[in-house]
């Protein structure tokens, strides 16, 4: 039977003369001078060779002068045959230091106007953590309150029944995960979807990501909140579009103001549990929002953070339930109950958007990973996911009611809470004290160990002059706190509030 | 002490009250007639308060008429109050059936100018796997394979020692990870790069699409190997790019075609192992390569996809490690060692790069899902991912050169096999075949319960004229499959191949 010629795989008695090629043009290629060979018995069992024959071709090539070749100790690539002789480093070899980063480098190529306005985007720092602080941050979780056993159940059960073809899979998301959400969101949300409309995302993040791509042009106008969500309207505006403030009181968006501000490609909105206010959209602000929007054909993003946190009767009919046109886009998280470090999200889509979305996510990372989304499916289909939510949501309330107790306590009439209803986190306005006071309020509260966070950072840029006319406020996370350090931390935010009044004060006199 | 006035969270004696009216509020607001109450025990130990509250509250709704109340049975909205009577569902009901998922709905908006393209997109279907069926398919890997025990030891390690804060990451990447795969890189790669300069992803493919969307315009052009990896290719195109096929022969890219092609804004090569085609592109290629890229300002990502496999010397020195300017972007992947499930790839940017790219993937996703990226970071460290690459390594090349020898045996000198140097993969050319009859004979394999896969749809369809004057050719996976199939598998391919190459001879006569 003749023999398959083969480019790369020569069969004997070849065999030795296509090792020698191999390592001449690996030479002549990219190995560095130095770089130590294989040991002959190292490189005769990967290769399934007789060790003599690696010897011979190593013989070979130090004769030809290729190789350095010394017994006892590894072959070397011969100095000055090497192409890459000033290669920074090679097996076994500690790398030579690299190039420092720094943003001083000018770049080797040009950005694209994306990539430009990234580069030059300042976004705010990531949280950290100082040990002893009593931080009223917003978005992160207590490792404490993961439902670590049952996690790693389902890990466990998802990792021994491991499918047998490890392929890529659904851009939408694994099968299992989308039903159990399907009825888990028609029980929890009322929401009436088909799982064909349900995407798995990394995280809200990845949801707002994929609509600002596939439904903003550079130069569109979104509607967004103000104050609102900042690193959404980020996410709009680094694909070049321009985000319009729509004001926000206790009732949530005032819509009345979209007919004035006249068409956009999209509104963005947290009709659940207005982010940061804490306002529910009323119907009749839901009604005109849906009607500015199929005036204008824009579509509306309603993001759904927090809603398992309802506090009070559940569930509300989403604003998607409203929607028999298929413009409004629904995103939903497991952020706010399981961890923000899963990096699990979802979309329900009206059907229309489905292929455009699919497409997208699977040209940006494939699919969601499998294994999280398998363990999710489980907690979801054996209810120790709906039990953890209860629990959890009982511990966040005593937080809550803990944190209204202590402000009620130190800050008496000074202060009013809002947005309460729902959600890890609240708005404490302070009557006696300017917006721009809210820097100087943090400053004084670090110095005793407490970090809040100011409203400010949460208004459009485009705002800020009608902002400063409002009382100061802070946004308040308690999902990190016991109600022991939260009743410290009021305390202190009393402290630190005198404090600044007092120096307002003697400025005024 | 004055008492903190609070908008949604009023303390007795007012609390009946503002139950009533929050309840009210959600009648008229979102709440579905026939929807279902919690019950009075349930509501009054979720808000803290007396049973017999929440009973009064509930009378005096039923008394006005909002809801009604029966003795034994749940409370419900009455209809006709209700503001959204025609919503689809709500706690414990079915909801109503969803509307059908339908490409033939015509959007209820516009689409930007990428999510138009992306609806419009032809992407090849995802792989399907019949039972029985021998699979030559490429990107898959058997769970079999996967080291299983040692990645639950590392989950379950990395589960139980949870940080106390569960925040929002670097979007870089988990620092454990990227100092244990700096390390890597420098032993198996030769690479010298700061941890700074690492960023995690969720994939090679994410990568790709980091660099698409900030290094390209609308319109700019860029060189793509041709044939090549296809879905790269779309992802440049999905932002406007125009992809430029470079020819690619026994050597990889066809270097010298550049300077008459000009400009364009970057080059994406795989210069290890060329994809499909498996060449390694030997160093006056590379030096000719980033020549022209020096010289037009180009960008040049390198995606190094499978070089863990290299069966011969390693490790090769990458074109990363040849640039001094900062303009090579290198891209890798665990998709190939240990899951394409797992999503986790890497990049190693030009220090000027990194701020852009930084910003671009917090607000893409944040970051990459913590728990995979620690438990990696585990494998890396102790030594484990190097066991199980050796062992794979072995594993894959046994299977390498099952299906070599199965060729031969059962196709003798009418086929050649080419780019078995390392990878998954290798590259079978038909010499008595056109490349228009590939179609036909992955019809005549699969007939025969096998799935084999033509090289025509890797290359580039504006060099599809020029494609077809090659003869026909394979692209051959055997990462799925036993020795013992894979012998199966050759002989049903020669089958294949006789049937194809007889049915063309009594047309020709």
């Amino acid at each position: 039977m003749p023999r398959t010629r083969l480019r790369n795989s020569t069969p004997p008695p070849g065999r030795s003369r296509a090792l020698y090629e191999e390592f001449r043009a690996r030479i002549a290629g990219s190995y560095a001078a130095g770089a130590a060979l294989p040991s002959t018995r190292a490189l005769a069992a990967e290769r399934g060779l007789s060790r003599a024959t690696v010897s011979g071709v190593y013989e070979q090539l130090a004769t030809d002068g290729f190789i350095d070749s010394r017994p006892g100790a590894a072959s070397r690539v011969a100095t000055g045959v090497a192409g890459v002789a000033s290669v920074a480093g090679a097996a076994g070899q500690r790398p030579a230091t690299p190039a420092r980063v720094t943003a001083a480098n000018p770049p080797a190529g040009p950005l694209s106007a994306i990539g430009q306005h990234l580069a030059g985007l300042q976004l705010p720092a990531l949280a950290v953590h100082v040990a002893g602080e009593i931080d009223f941050g917003y978005g992160a979780l207590a490792g404490q309150d993961f439902p670590t056993l049952a996690w790693l159940k389902a890990l466990r059960a998802v990792e021994r029944q491991r499918s047998p073809r490890l392929a890529y899979e659904d851009p939408m998301g694994h099968l299992a995960l989308r039903k159990a959400l399907q009825a888990h969101l028609a029980q929890t949300r009322g929401m009436a979807c088909a799982v064909e409309q349900l995407m798995i995302v990394s995280g809200s993040q990845q949801a707002l990501d994929l609509c600002a791509r596939l439904l903003l042009n550079p130069g569109d106008a979104a509607m967004v909140e103000n104050p609102g969500y900042r690193i959404a309207h980020h996410c709009f505006e680094a694909y070049g579009a321009r985000c319009v403030g729509v004001d926000v009181d206790s009732q949530g968006l005032r819509t009345g103001q979209l007919q004035a501000l006249g068409a956009a490609r999209l509104a963005y909105v947290t009709p659940t549990h207005q982010f940061p206010l804490g306002s529910f959209l009323p119907m009749a602000r839901r009604r005109q929002l849906l009607e500015w929007a199929a005036q204008h054909r824009a579509w509306v993003i309603e993001d759904d953070y927090d809603s398992e946190y309802r506090y009070a009767l559940r569930p509300e009919a989403t604003l998607q339930s409203l929607d028999p046109q298929g413009r409004v886009i629904h995103v939903g998280t497991f952020s706010k109950t399981l961890s923000p470090q899963l990096r699990l999200g979802y979309l329900v889509l009206p059907p229309a958007l489905v292929q455009a979305f699919a497409h997208a996510k699977r040209l940006s990372d494939r699919h969601a990973a499998t294994g999280a989304q398998r363990a999710l499916a489980r907690l979801l289909e054996d209810g120790s996911y709906s039990r953890h939510v209860r629990r959890l949501r009982r511990l966040q309330q005593a937080r809550q009611r803990a944190l209204v107790e202590a402000l009620q306590r130190h800050l008496g009439d000074q202060a009013e809470v809002q947005g309460t209803a729902s959600g890890l986190h609240l708005v404490l306005w302070l009557h006696g004290l300017q917006a721009s006071q809210e820097p100087a309020l943090a400053a004084a509260a670090l110095a005793r160990g407490l970090r809040v966070y100011p409203l400010g950072p949460y208004f459009h840029p485009g705002s800020l002059a009608a902002a400063r006319e409002r009382p100061a406020g802070l946004v308040m996370g308690y999902a990190l706190l016991e109600p022991e350090r939260i009743e410290v931390g009021g305390r202190r935010l009393a402290e630190a509030l005198r404090e600044v009044g007092q120096k307002a004060g003697s400025r005024h006199r």
